[in-house]
């Protein structure tokens, strides 16, 4: 089969792949419907992040179940299924406890390799979620950003505690942010703040329900965001992007009590105790258990209720994931769909 | 007036200083019954802090109302208060979320110096609580912890989310830790686990509710929390030091999910982001709005369903503030208590 593969910085191809194999009685393997490029998955491709020898790449993906293994007994061959980007058998404490991501069993998908014709998922019960049937076609992108993107804006939004009578503010203008900024509107947010210089992005924020536009960023940006909550700051902070500058700002922009919900993943970031000490700020965030929200996700998307997959401003051909990879580096793209 | 000067690191001085005056129509001028000597005030002891030039020291305090400035409408002269460690307004909406020590007018009763005779206490009607009438000699104690050291426990443990079916980790076995365990306690914990290796603190802790005792620290400490919580970790740690040990202890004892609650003054801590992200706990602490919970924790006090008071192993005239200092620099006591 075809599938994207790493090999340097910035040498990402479509090769060809073994086919994936049932490994273990709890896989299953399903044939892709669609895969994308997270913009976690630009950490390598710029080098932040070291490559082993060639390896596959991509944990998004939503597609249709084509077997099962033998220990599989809620998720059957034809069913169209969305899958978190992290493996969880959904029943150890930490899944019990909502936070699948730390599942005692975890995987991570990138292992494995969404980007791809087909991907083997293990523990296929505990990861996997069935549509309630074939999807329109038109659902499919929206379903797809619930296997990581909106999950983790979910998530960001939720450990933020965005909700009725709060002021959100959102750090980072990516798909994940702007999905930050939907899912506070969904949880119920009096106020969303989306911090944006790049007016394709401010306009998509507003479309998702943010109420006001910052474009200023690190300490301008803090100072604007006081400004706008009479100096206290805001109730909920997204972070949304992973970096030094971002946590800061989300963390000096948050008033003293307030929630800063991170999912940035971290790359060179050090807290000093002292700052966060002062700052009383609660600090929550991680990899987003996807999982836990699927159910909800699939079911406001399965009702048209909200409509995440306008992230993907740009869809290609599988073939021609090196171009969306350019395109999402240089920023020209939001988030970039790939079609198997 | 006799009260503390610090002159330099273990040179604290029992001096004449000047009597303290009404200086704003909101302070209050208070004769104190009690005060006494917080591990924070070893810092500067022991040369961690900078001490600029002789100046007063001391920030826990109960006694009797002698003046009241103009403007000051709840505190009347006559009336026994306890006050917080910080002064607050408690109308702004910090204070009304319930953050006093970030109140917009905020100021460090160390400033005022509590370690002597008589204090001015600004900010009168929002910092300081009148108990129901002149209490009990026995009862003096336990309603001077209120004012800083059972407070922050008690922020601590509520950081932490202790409560009902949780296991809560203890680290640091000073008068906050003991009164961490003392709050676990009060908010319903199943499981208390206080780290400590000295037996009169460990006696102490069992007394305070705690269920098991770990001796080991740093890496050992995590790895015999997570043995005693069927290798998760504990839902709820309180930590009660402040240095890169003790913080990183606190975090790496807490399952995926759980709640740190640190109230230890953060000493040259730096945390990682990476490792914080993929701890998934929930990190929440600062200066404790002891304010907050004055009225709740005096009520307790003054109907003797608590005893916090005990964390004073040793009583002192304020004369003898230097010996005080030297107990609780070398561990001879856990708390002192000053009788000025």
């Amino acid at each position: 089969m075809r599938g994207v593969v790493m090999h340097a910085p910035g040498d990402f191809r479509v090769e060809e792949r073994e086919d994936p194999k049932i490994l273990h009685p709890t896989d299953a393997i399903i044939r892709l419907s669609a895969t994308c490029v997270c913009g976690s998955d630009l950490w390598p491709y710029r080098g932040a992040e070291p490559i082993e020898g060639p390896s596959p790449i991509g944990h998004e993906y939503v597609g249709v179940v084509e077997e099962v293994g033998s220990e599989v007994r809620n998720i059957k061959p034809g069913q169209f299924v969305v899958g978190a980007f992290s493996t969880s058998d959904n029943t150890c404490e930490n899944c019990r406890a909502g936070y699948q991501t730390s599942c005692v069993q975890r995987e991570w998908m990138n292992a494995m390799g969404a980007q791809a014709e087909r991907l083997r998922v293990p523990l296929a019960d505990g990861t996997l979620v069935a549509t309630p049937g074939t999807p329109d076609e038109d659902l499919i992108p929206s379903l797809l950003t619930a296997s990581d993107v909106l999950g983790t804006g979910w998530f960001a939004a939720t450990a933020a505690q965005a909700g009725p009578g709060k002021t959100v503010a959102v750090v980072g203008d990516g798909a994940v942010g702007l999905l930050g900024v939907l899912a506070a509107g969904q949880l119920g947010a009096e106020r969303i703040i989306a911090m944006s210089r790049h007016e394709p992005r401010q306009r998509l924020a507003r479309e998702f329900g943010a109420t006001d536009i910052v474009t200023e960023r690190g300490d301008a940006g803090v100072a604007r965001i006081k400004d706008l909550t009479g100096g206290y700051g805001a109730h909920s902070v997204i972070e949304a992007v992973g970096t030094q500058e971002s946590m800061l700002q989300a963390i000096r922009a948050t008033r003293p009590g307030g929630h800063v919900g991170y999912v940035g993943v971290s790359h060179d970031v050090t807290l000093d105790g002292q700052e966060l000490f002062f700052s009383h700020v609660h600090l929550h965030g991680g990899p987003a258990p996807a999982r836990q929200y699927l159910p909800h996700l699939i079911d406001l998307i399965w009702n048209r209720k909200i409509n995440p997959g306008k992230v993907f401003d740009l869809t290609l051909p599988l073939e021609q994931a090196a171009e969306a990879y350019r395109a999402m580096d240089e920023r020209r793209a939001i988030k970039v769909l790939l079609k198997p």
